[in-house]
């Protein structure tokens, strides 16, 4: 225990501040200016995509009864660390490409968003990491899943605000991974449960995602942002309607479940993310949220009880089935959607659903493997794991 | 008890799925497309009032200690679910009297102010009410309110965006109607009352609510926009402030009352909604503030001992006084300010007057029948009402 | 005690009333109108500013676990009497200065911003003062604020977007030298500590307050708007690293303490206030971050144990730390990054740095003479100043 401490002590301000030197060091060397132009990105826009990273997930993660502190303390650490990275990353990839350069709003917004697979991959592994295990894995992931973005954009010529719509697929999949290379709790563990009142909080940050996710999926869009708006509203509230049938069906007196309205009720948000901008009627939008939805609670019924017992993966927020199925169903309805579209044409037909399903199969597997590798790597000595029995802990971490 | 249980099992799923199914074919069959063009709604100024509806009345309503769960939960079910009733409503109007279908954008944001009336509805049979008869009473109220609206713009002629503002006196009427019709819960109960956490978490609902709304007032005008936004925060203020001296007035031993502050802050708002974009000078915004404030403060001192116990009406959140009348004195107000503003054209001011007049009676008169007629139809055996014993309790609806 | 309940129910209705009527025959007699002209504020831009004082600085605030009600029930009122003093004193000053009177939404947006300096005040008395004390103070700060910010423009002729930015120097030293003049609360009270859940509580305020302070410092802004929030989000992303290494730093056993991370995230969009709309390249402002973040927790370890001990100066919530020092370090690096920016010019050059140097040390000087005798005049017998044992408590106000 005290050898813990003293590590944690000894470790997490030294990589901090490496880090953080690392950043300002190269924002310097990148001659990297604060322009003045006028953003495509409106200022309000990137404010709730902000607001929900901080705010929203913050406290999304706040269920876990003793955890609250590490939940929306490290989120906060987490987003601004990765935020820098990503932006770093966009201007060395920028200059070694010799493109042109995003707009400052724009680069912080795309930094921003592409932190949800960070934060939903935390989820998985919430309360099982240590701060320094969770900051290297940010580094990792920022770097893994912009490398992936940027093979999607030049060999299957994805768009790029597309392609940023698979952030909710890698990062519970990444997140899966690495949590995969972690001990299980032990399953008596009274620490890994949420009380009312952490439930209720994490309600909080859960209706601030849902009332800014509208934004989320129109931010980046180019053009058709009032529709993404709209079928996003749609999707949404299918998804949370369908929440509250399937909780009472699948409990077993019958009665809502808390978590179940949690993860479920931002299925729709995601699954429709992929074709927000193009679906022509909302009524498809929600039919998609409605299968999001049942996906994701007959997943978490499913899942907890057969594969991650199985599969020894233990995924704290069940970012899984919240994140990770809608995404695929989405995914998939894209591809079904674009070829119902097109069955006419049939020559490009074949090469974009083949683009399509390439891309997602590709990020997938991307996630996998590195998460996998990650994982490895976190759980090495070097690291000190945090033991079992200090998992879900605050006061380990916090006075 | 039991039997409860199973019932509710057995309804309330079939319900909302049965519902949701048909909003989903009619969405299909009305061929309601995601239309592209931009909206004359700023799309943050409909984040607001979504915001207000989810997160903000969410909250407020949670003050009862044991009823926070379904404070929010129930909120965010209903919302959902009348949200896409209205649309639907809003676009078989459209067929059947030929007019022009709105932007996308704008039907929801009409059909999430509408859903205030619903919302303060609840307000009055907070903790009284199972799943299955809110769903309904939100399914009715939603179509009722649009007809009152309708008959109101068609027969007086009363501009669409005035007609909304009756949105609070629609709501507050109607569910004290149906309230009438639930048995009392007995003044002993320990369950209907507030402790310092829930009045707390409450302020936070009841602020968000108080800082947005004058996104409030001014999202559904046409024009005179930041002159309804800045005559709203001036009787919001001025409210605000007379919220906190009425408070000690009133209480026994002189000390501020959180309730009263809960209510009496927002009754500013509600009063200047429906002049707020025609007042000249912010000072007669101010006075209205100031007199909603001493009406809502008053009222609660009054109505909880004389009226409600003589009409044996239980308000749970208190929606007469918090909503009921403010809006009647800014319906008032609004007929006078525009008597001294037109008295020189005598003709034409009987006229409107009496347009004014008629359009509020009427909408009172609408909202307090079909409210009875609601609650008469919700206390059928069929629904199974709670029993006394079981209102305010979050158990019975959550694991 | 009895004599203090009734003292407090006699006086502060009446001040209140006082106060409100004055102000409301005052917007009579000023024949202010609610133009319709379009404002150069945009309206999300204000809704951020004023989310971030009501809500923002009132849960901040919270941390106090006997004093939740009071923190953000005050905060309320207060904020709302002086936003409509600081309006009048705005009109009264354009009449006697014959000077071109603002638009409706900057009025308001200038006196909620200019109430930072109150709210700051406060947190430093927090919970020592009644709210007679509290509203007298706020009077009397927002006149003496803008008379500093007066004669700063007349004299010094410093924008006054810029003499805004004083806001945070303003409030914390005023707030200081008030609470100079109060008694030391007892160092074993109980009372004045946070639980985990009161802490929480206030990491939802600060989280707040963080989204929205790249909005605080651009709201006022001429031009150059983007870049102020460009360079306000970077400076605030490295003072939230900052401060989790240095609380691992500085505290015993090498753990996070939540109130280092509630003080010390804001102190870089504080520093980066003067200079947000001026500097080049990010890293600057993510240097002045870093640093104001680490003079926030070094002060916080200092200043508790020799400064305050010394000077029996008590602050509550220590403002002298997480928002004054930042300040100092922002006006001093803005004249720093001025002379490097024209070393060249040497004759503008002196003159420029001596009219910031003097501007600098104009309002500190103002703020701690006039925050002295406000201190010494609340403490009168007259305002039956809440005596030690009586500190901290929420029951003396509240029911």
């Amino acid at each position: 225990m005290s050898s813990n401490y003293r590590n944690f002590r000894n470790s997490v301000p030294w990589l901090i501040i490496l880090l953080e030197a690392a950043f300002i060091i190269l924002f310097y060397v990148s001659g990297l200016g604060s322009d003045v132009s006028e953003s495509i990105i409106s200022y309000p826009a990137f404010q709730d995509v902000n607001h929900m990273m901080i705010f929203g997930f913050g406290f999304f993660l706040t269920f876990l009864k003793r955890y609250r502190f590490s939940s929306t303390g490290f989120n906060l650490l987490i987003v601004v660390l990765g935020v820098q990275c990503s932006v770093l990353i966009e201007v060395v990839l920028a200059f070694f490409l010799q493109s042109r350069i995003e707009d400052g709003l724009k680069r912080i917004t795309e930094a921003v968003v592409s932190m949800t697979a960070v934060v939903i991959s935390t989820g998985a592994v919430l309360g099982k990491t240590n701060p320094v295990q969770l900051i290297l894995m940010t580094v990792v992931e920022v770097l893994v899943f912009r490398l992936s973005r940027w093979i999607n954009t030049i060999f299957l010529q994805v768009p790029d605000n597309i392609g940023m719509m698979h952030v909710h697929l890698f990062g519970a999949y990444f997140g899966l991974a690495v949590s995969s290379r972690f001990s299980e709790p032990s399953p008596k563990s009274e620490k890994n449960a949420s009380t009312p009142k952490s439930d209720l909080l994490s309600m909080l940050g859960t209706l601030f995602l849902w009332v800014f996710w509208p934004s989320f999926n129109s931010v980046l869009a180019v053009d058709s942002k009032s529709k993404a708006i709209y079928n996003t509203y749609f999707a949404l509230a299918v998804s949370a309607v369908t929440a509250f049938v399937l909780s009472v069906l699948t409990t077993k007196d019958g009665k809502f479940r808390m978590s179940h309205i949690h993860s479920a009720v931002l299925a729709g948000g995601v699954a429709v993310g992929y074709a927000a901008h193009s679906i022509e009627y909302p009524w498809i939008a929600m039919i998609l949220g409605l299968l999001a939805s049942v996906i994701t609670i007959l997943g978490s019924y499913c899942l907890q009880r057969c594969f991650n017992a199985t599969l020894k993966i233990h995924d704290s927020s069940g970012v899984h089935f919240a994140f990770g199925l809608p995404a695929v169903l989405g995914a998939v309805a894209q591809v079904i959607l674009f070829v119902i579209k097109n069955w006419t044409n049939l020559t490009s037909l074949g090469f974009f659903a083949m683009i399509h399903i390439g891309t997602f199969c590709f990020t997938i597997s991307v996630a996998l493997v590195t998460g996998f590798i990650t994982g490895l790597i976190l759980n090495l000595k070097l690291f000190k794991t945090t033991p079992v029995s200090k998992y879900f802990e605050d006061q380990i971490y916090w006075e």
